[in-house]
């Protein structure tokens, strides 16, 4: 397998970046591929212990930011090292890509570069959600984290499928469990849009798809479905919330369980589970979040990611090519019954 | 001020209703009405000590269920005690209704029986919500909490208005800060509605609403916005998982923090602290939710409200009627410019 990582996307690009592929090349025995300044690159990669016939590095001058609007710079930043990066896997040059550059451009250049998946309509950013109900550790997948603000019934049945395949492949989750978020359980409840996905989901159980029908946000982090469905504005707001209350809570439990001589002899009791706590919220353990929809793999990591994130992405990406799964999205799509109806 | 309780709606329908009327009676001078099955609100009555001259009994024998379909309730059960307490609002014999029972029920007779607000489309649910970012005990306002899964954006626009009179003078928070819930923080970001609903909020400045512009999921329990404007859909999965969030980690807190004997040592002496951080999630504390949107003020109070929560939602809901909080939004709706373009 040949990765490709650009090398120039994120806040730490490329230090951090070149550090978690030298981690990562003593580990696995596929060839890392990094697209950036090859100078810099080459610095930067001298720094770290590594093995080196598992790196190679293909050159570009430049780099999209994240002040770049994401369309104009897939155009016309064909030497930025996204660009470069995914016309590797476009030309077969390549069969994964890591980025933790520009969130827009890295959607809209799979988007435009990669080409969509056979008949899907909206390519999707599927996100790691910690199952807190579940233990410290546990994930699910959340889809769509963000992609797509606005979603048709035909859109949500293809994220439950695409995140399905994926959470079982990927995260070795046997037989995912798959819920659609509403504001109610029962399947008459929400929009007209989220009737109708209810039903098309329906439809996918035949083809193994676990569907267990609506959740409430109080159900999400229960773990009670594997798979979190949903458009991209209610994902991104489930997505956001959670970081926002995870770190507000442990922010208060640090103010107050320091506010008393006691509490505090307490406290320095509790450290070390604490921090065990607050990895809940640390996505840099947790890998990337997988763009589905697409004809190639494409995995967008954090853009604050450290070497451990980018080690972690890739280590945790390869089942994605290694088990086929746009291959196995690709034949489950096919055997389901054509939408009809509004859309 | 006369007082209309549904005494018979919620899980502890009549007992907790009756007490927490009783507890209540003590403190104010204004008449509470109970409405209800006379023969078993009186009995109650009698556990308690009240003050007798402040407190009445309307007597309705029926009940409205959360077994009910909310239409047909409404039209069919004219005996019930929501049914009656509401036409004693209507008739001009009370000045605010209170209810614990059916959330559906509650709001539909509330827009069929008192009507709707000047030119408002739709009624919404406001609901507490606690801004842990500022501290223990610290609220803001959620609008709409569930009412409506679509919104347009002049509903987001009446939202804003209505949650911001609401919020100061009831929540008493000076000029409090309106926030529109987004996937992103600048103004073009979203859905259609939500660009429209970010305009017409701009115009809402000039009539005192301090709009501060989008705001994502993470910042909602920071409180930087003391009004949280949203759909019902994005509102009802908001206030669902920051419930089974808090939930959550209190949960996994408790179980980390007595896996060792050191650890429990540590936690026997944050007993205390912990108890302090776990009322941030406990509704009862906070009083009830307004419908806001229809001609006469409604709370609604949690399903399994107990004592204290009907006590808190009466003696915190009073400023609802004492400083026409309806009269002021009226007034402030009818200064807003006519919505035009697409709606």
């Amino acid at each position: 397998m040949r990765i490709i990582l650009d090398g120039m996307g994120g806040d730490n690009a490329p230090e951090e970046i070149v550090k978690g592929a030298a981690a990562s090349s003593k580990i696995i025995r596929h060839e890392i591929c990094i697209v950036g300044d090859e100078t810099r690159i080459k610095r930067e990669l001298d720094k770290h212990d590594h093995e080196a016939k598992n790196i190679s590095i293909v050159h570009a001058a430049g780099v999209i930011t994240d002040e770049d609007r994401p369309v104009e710079a897939i155009r016309n930043k064909k030497d930025s090292s996204l660009v470069k990066a995914l016309m590797l896997v476009r030309n077969g040059e390549g069969d994964m890509l890591l980025s933790a550059g520009n969130s827009g451009a890295v959607m809209t250049g799979s988007l435009l570069l990669l080409g969509r998946l056979g008949a899907i309509g909206r390519p999707a950013l599927g996100a790691i959600y910690p199952m807190i109900g579940k233990g410290i550790g546990q994930i699910g997948l959340l889809i769509d984290a963000g992609a797509n603000a606005e979603c048709k019934p035909s859109d949500l049945r293809n994220f439950a499928v695409m995140g399905s395949v994926f959470a079982e492949k990927v995260y070795e989750i046997s037989n995912p469990a798959v819920g659609l978020v509403n504001m109610g359980a029962e399947p008459g409840k929400g929009s007209r849009t989220l009737k109708e996905a209810y039903q098309l989901l329906l439809g996918t159980k035949e083809q193994g798809v676990n569907f267990i029908g609506n959740i409430e946000g109080r159900d999400v982090p229960t773990g009670i479905a594997d798979v979190i469905v949903c458009d991209g504005m209610t994902g991104n707001v489930i997505l956001k919330l959670t970081e926002g209350l995870g770190y507000g809570i442990f922010g208060l439990m640090k103010k107050t369980f320091t506010s008393t001589a006691r509490a505090k002899v307490g406290s320095a009791l509790l450290l070390p589970k604490m921090k065990e706590l607050k990895q809940i919220f640390n996505y840099n353990g947790y890998g990337g979040a997988p763009i589905l929809g697409v004809a190639h793999p494409v995995i967008k990591m954090h853009g604050s990611s450290i070497y451990s994130a980018v080690e972690n992405g890739i280590l945790r990406s390869l089942p994605f090519v290694e088990k086929n799964v746009i291959g196995e999205i690709a034949e489950t799509l096919e055997k389901l019954a054509p939408i009809q109806g509004r859309e």
